[in-house]
């Protein structure tokens, strides 16, 4: 297979040797290797101002980031025999972590994937392609999933907004064997169904399931409301972890049936409650009503979806976990997440300072969470993070 | 009671106000209240620019941080009574989230007493004073700790540096009942003892507890290197979750000692063994001896202890982390931990991807921890917090 060759300018390729990915298009040398030569999600070799090969990778020549590395080795090109291996180096890791196979078991460039996520399901997996180079090899990657991992059916969830960038077409579609609406999982030992097929993203937020297990140490006989419940994640698994009970809040209609069902699941009807809407009105109704909690959980989404929207973003934190405060018991629990990757530990951290004394109570950060071990940071690429989980107790001054 | 009053500059409450507690002796309106007008530790009344009370506290005149707030309440000063409740409401804390009674009960001015730290040990409990104010009121804290605890023991282990900056000597002296040598304590199921008398600190660090906890779903059947282990804190806790043969390496006897007494303890003898010397020498003779290792936790001391060492400090966690990971077998993981607390994450990350490319590795950092809930961070005082852990996996390119 011969491949095209993608040259860098002078100095382009420093961030690549210090462990980066991604290539941008104005670091392309454009005399030597046009753009326009190439083709959407193309396989090619790159290579430094100087003609030293640096490795192979893919390109999507209408793309801000226009090419990304795949094998630091020239030998080896994105194929089917290259995805497997790395889809075993992801699964040894998960082995050796997790007891069950529910898991991400792929986590795009930190595992040496860019532009493809994989969720496992026990036998049923769930993939999404984020840029035109997955796209490309999609056929491959359900056969090295099959070769891996013997599914019983595989679905590509392919209707993230980031594909738009990309300029790739959105589509859900089960790629091998069969994939049910609703799929099985298990996480810290509660089970749940999730919506795979008209879920958020690949249905399930596996991230959080350091964070949850955390809360096995404050929810025991406590009353507990969470916030931006989804299908309940927190919240059943509060309900398992002996909470006396749980009010889950969401908006959306099917993720509040699933917070019942997961629930019944697992014999937590009679613990489990919801209030469907919005979840700034239902706190400020819950506060007007003199309702209190021993632990309150505002897990929302990305308030700060672009770098632009951070100073705004800030105030929405702050807002919410203000607001979460004055639901509080006496010396209550706070569990405050961001999944933001924009926000900055440091301002979630003031949000919360700037809240608590605002109402005049003492916060103390006892524990801080990441994303899990399935989903591993890359150092040198910042963007590889993005989860932020704190469990702080507020105190009368 | 009259307290004299420590009147600060126009503007000099707004950190204050934001939840700190420090007041910074260029902070004070000399000219209403002379610093030497004030003794040594003594309580004061704390008011704005504008006379309106700010809260008390207590004074250190000699000190660049002069002055710390106790309490936003005029009524309440720093005595017999505040100190049983400060206490209580710290203990609270401890025993939602821990099961048995060894914990720090108190972690400065995060638990609302500023220059107090007190380690629980089951009965016996160690304290540590490292300001004047705390030093005045030595008395009134080993009976409200007597009040509290009904502890068998008291000790004073103020032998610690930061005294220096007080002008306070340096004291061993037990206090109330009898105190041993080394106490006893359980640490995540596992058994040890400290040499509370004679260790570093306070004998021992319950600051790594959680972290330590998480070893126990990456040692199972492997061979562990234990570097900077002082008693064995890690080591012998990898020895019982598991872990077929495990290596600490420490420069004191009475540490590699104790690292031996501590595994027999736990029936773990035959597992764990011992290198005493200097870790730097140490790890470049098992790299000459071609020794390798699936896990190596790196623990060091604070390499950077003042803002100017920050430079040659980032560059001793480089080596010894590089180093580290020269021992590491295919697919290895490294435990690399910081507590210094000027040490940003983003430095230690940068360490370790500078470290593995200059090796030609891939790291993935697939768990990040931090100081335990009995260590709590107050956001608005940056110096609370300082423990960093990473767990990463190291891999072929």
């Amino acid at each position: 297979m011969t491949l095209k060759t993608l040259r860098l300018k002078s100095r382009a390729d420093r961030r690549l040797k210090a462990g980066h990915l991604w290539i941008y298009s104005n670091e392309v040398d454009t005399q030597t290797s046009p753009l326009k030569n190439f083709e959407l999600g193309e396989l090619i070799n790159i290579e430094s101002a100087e003609g030293k090969p640096l490795g192979t990778g893919y390109i999507n020549p209408n793309s801000l980031i226009c090419a990304r590395l795949v094998s630091r080795d020239n030998k080896y090109v994105l194929d089917r025999s290259l995805l497997v291996h790395r889809i075993q180096v992801a699964l040894s890791l998960r082995e050796r972590v997790f007891d069950k196979p529910y898991y991400r078991l792929v986590f795009g460039d930190s595992d040496g994937l860019p532009g493809l996520v994989v969720d496992r399901f026990g036998g049923i997996v769930v993939a999404q392609m984020s840029t035109a180079g997955m796209e490309t090899v999609k056929d491959e990657i359900v056969e090295a999933l099959v070769k891996v991992l013997k599914p019983s059916g595989i679905l590509l969830k392919n209707d993230g907004t980031g594909r738009q960038l990309e300029k790739l077409p959105e589509y859900v579609e089960v790629a091998y064997g069969e994939v049910p609406e609703k799929v099985d999982l298990e996480e810290n030992g509660v089970k749940f169904k999730a919506p795979v097929m008209k879920g958020q993203k690949t249905g399930w937020f596996y991230d959080h399931r350091l964070n949850r297990e955390r809360l096995r140490h404050y929810v025991s006989g406590k009353r507990v409301l969470d916030v931006f419940s989804y299908v309940g994640g927190w919240g059943v698994q509060c309900a398992a972890f002996g909470a006396n009970q749980v009010v889950c809040v969401d908006a959306s209609e099917q993720a509040v049936d699933l917070v019942h069902e997961n629930a019944e699941l697992n014999g937590l009807a009679d613990r489990v409650e919801s209030i469907q809407g919005d979840a700034f009105t239902a706190l400020k109704a819950l506060r007007d009503e003199g309702e209190k909690f021993d632990v309150v959980i505002v897990d929302p989404p990305a308030f700060i979806k672009k770098r632009k929207d951070t100073k705004a973003g800030e105030q929405a934190y702050r807002r919410i976990n203000e607001l979460a405060m004055r639901l509080l018991e006496k010396d209550g629990i706070l569990v405050s997440c961001s999944c933001s990757m924009h926000l900055q530990k440091d301002s979630l951290f003031d949000a919360l300072r700037a809240g608590s004394r605002h109402i005049d109570r003492n916060l103390q950060i006892i524990e801080q969470g990441h994303q899990g071990p399935d989903h591993p940071i890359l150092p040198a690429i910042p963007e590889t993070e993005y989860i932020k989980a704190i469990i702080a107790r507020v105190t009368r001054v």
